[in-house]
């Protein structure tokens, strides 16, 4: 089956014009990988959902629960009775079921674990135990560990005893008896290695396992920056405990990039998610802007004179408060960005400073220039596009204030600066924005 | 050296109060991954980046300029003579050559690759054949592949002969005689499978290889939906050309989305561009706004008269347009997600644009009559405490219809909707929102 006939695949199932019968809809989706099955899912609003769910087998849905975002894996789990929910995760490893189960009111996960054998239950809750976003949280078990002692040929004769190696096994740890960690030794060394060779004399103790309290964003960078297939990870006595593999670390990354876009509007939700949940997620930060925007209605109230004499300046001062607003969130942007990549720090921070001052300079008198010259073009009025270019050149320079320091300052509050920020600044660039106009016309007009 | 001591190196190298030595530096600089030192050269402002640079030696170089984000990669490589960029790329894979090259001015490359020898330049030269963003731009061509033929002790012999295998070789690949692609075999495989089998009989056929002219997002899609590490990839006639692996993948899906960040705030540039520079990639998106600004001013302007009449109009107005603002960015949030993460068809849109219809008014109504209220409180008048709701539920409902239409008909345009898509939207909600109370306003009260 080519690519193509999966994706026809997937729309024929996502259209409801189509009219599948189930059984129709069930052989499609027999056809498709857990992933596929997971994206449809997602593409799916919520009832065409839960009957698209309903008619996988239930070896399936393990893998599909797995694939899910959060929000809709828990929907999910929460419409499916216990003996189907342990039936599903059955097969799946240790750090999917962790997954699934971490969220599960504590009386459900109780009976889960209870109808689970010892083995399982002890390792799944030694799993549990680790924040969801740590390296234990992604963490996977299944590793396979040698001795430096053993040789190249005793390792290959393990490994073939082994059957299949569990996915993305791209090496293999070295330990010792204590299962601390030494090295590591990639599959392609021990193809290429004569078989006499001994483990210890091949294996490469450069990279350093990664700690399972680490957080799972620089457990990122860290793949990233070393472009990593696998790492291990050990405790705080340096005893091997499992191993991060680089497809979960690229959901990892999805999800922060997700969650930045996302969080810069404030909703968090998914994309098909029904009208309550939806307008739950959203109305916090509709009542926070109507909080900013009656702060900002007062900074104009104070010039109610001003307005009263020369009306048109309602007219022009949403211009200045607009423009700084953009401005901002652009230094805002720039500013998050940097502080995400971990790129800004106290020794740069003032030549950004300075730089965005530069900027808002430059394009503050090209813009204002250009304000001036609409704005008597349309009023004739030389004094007022003077002052909306005065005003406009100080909000710009304002907007530079705001936007470096509103996000510095949300993290040392420890709150997320993606979140508050662009509200926050673009009400400092609305009050000034008024303030400058309507304060600078009331000056030199009455 | 731990991680820790890593990250040290970078805060030492990055704070210029620390006054190290050049020596110092360069000794510092031996220490750190090339990874490590594009992300200090990332961190640097642009003077202090060029010093850095030229404080590495040569044969880093390349690691490090192909590590770095197109931008700065190119400021420093127009930095540096032939001679020495032909020297720094000399020990690169040909994908990253190709990556470092591709932005040269003619010219300079005709000069460059003249400087290489006939097989690199015919190789190089077909690579810059393939645009960036294709799964051609992300090709290795060091591929090892075998015959379906052969025996796995044939292919351990070989690749035992070929000492260290490519980085992040987790499969090799089967071809025929015309060197079209047949299966895969991946290397635990190879390890754990007798030595007498044949490759036909367990290379797997399922997945298919990626064509060469396949979006990179597309390739980035593959990837994550397979939890692939390598693939495959063919020309048009089936013939493998080359494979694409996971730390390019990674590096397409971080641009990716950081491109999304950037393009909704309109910068295009990274974090420590020169003034000018920044300037000049955030004056169009300023401009735009500045045409906007002036519609939704030419919206106020047709209302003089009843802002005349009643000055606090003119202190409310600017709030029913930020929440329309605010409401329209979170719908042209969910949308432009669902359209990057292909969620979004012409079977659901219909759904969607119901539910974001219901959102609007579930919280239009919560909204309104907290809007209505404090209203009422400021200025003691109940028609406009009136007023200023319904204007509100109007201008959420316009949100909506913005907040969808506008990234849809951007992309049917063929435009970016990240990057138009959120200047357009809150202009129209700005009309809408002074349109809609400022005319109540008129209708009511004059």
């Amino acid at each position: 089956m080519s690519k193509n006939d999966i994706k026809d695949n997937l729309d024929i199932i996502l259209d409801d014009s189509s009219n599948l019968s189930l059984n129709q809809i069930r052989r499609l989706l027999s056809k498709m990988t857990a992933p596929e099955i997971a994206h449809a899912l997602e593409s799916s609003p919520p009832k065409q959902r839960t009957l698209l769910f309903s008619l996988l087998k239930t070896e399936e849905e393990g893998d599909v629960l797995f694939e899910l975002g959060e929000e809709i894996q828990q929907d999910l789990v929460s419409n499916i009775s216990n003996e189907e929910l342990i039936e599903a995760v059955k097969e799946l490893e240790l750090d999917e079921i962790v997954d699934i189960l971490q969220n599960l009111p504590e009386e459900r996960m109780d009976k889960i674990l209870s109808n689970m054998s010892l083995v399982d239950r002890k390792r799944i809750e030694i799993g549990l135990t680790y924040p969801d976003n740590t390296a234990g949280g992604l963490l996977n078990t299944d590793v396979i560990s040698v001795r430096p002692s053993n040789s190249i040929k005793e390792v290959i004769t393990y490994l073939r005893d082994q059957g299949d190696l569990p996915e993305n096994t791209d090496k293999i740890f070295v330990v010792n008896q204590e299962n601390e960690y030494l090295g590591e030794l990639s599959i392609s060394k021990i193809i290429t290695s004569k078989p006499i060779m001994l483990v210890r004399e091949i294996m490469e103790t450069e990279f350093l396992p990664i700690d399972v309290d680490l957080n799972d964003k620089e457990v990122a960078t860290l793949f990233e920056r070393n472009d990593l297939i696998s790492s291990s990870v050990v405790d705080a006595d340096g005893k091997l405990i499992g191993r991060i593999t680089i497809d979960d670390v690229v959901d990892v990354i999805r999800e922060d990039a997700d969650q930045n876009l996302l969080g810069m509007a404030g909703v968090a939700e998914d994309t098909f998610a029904p009208p309550g949940r939806a307008a739950r997620s959203r109305v916090f930060w509709l009542s926070l802007n109507l909080a900013t925007a009656f702060i900002a209605a007062s900074a104009i109230n104070l010039f109610q004179d001003v307005i009263d004499k020369i009306v048109y300046l309602a007219v022009l001062m949403p211009i200045v408060a607009s423009m700084g607003g953009v401005a901002a969130t652009q230094t805002l942007t720039i500013v998050l960005r940097g502080l995400t990549l971990e790129q800004i720090n106290t020794s740069n921070i003032r030549w950004l400073f300075k730089r965005e001052l530069a900027v808002s300079i430059l394009n503050g008198i090209v813009l204002s220039i250009l304000v001036g010259f609409i704005t008597y073009a349309w009023f004739q009025d030389t004094i007022i596009a003077i002052l909306i270019s005065c005003a406009l050149i100080i909000n710009l320079m304002s907007s530079v204030v705001a936007g470096i320091l509103v996000p510095l300052i949300l993290r040392k509050l420890k709150q997320d600066p993606a979140i508050g920020g662009s509200v926050i600044v673009t009400t400092v660039t609305d009050v000034v924005g008024f303030i400058s106009f309507l304060g600078l016309a009331t000056i030199y007009l009455i």
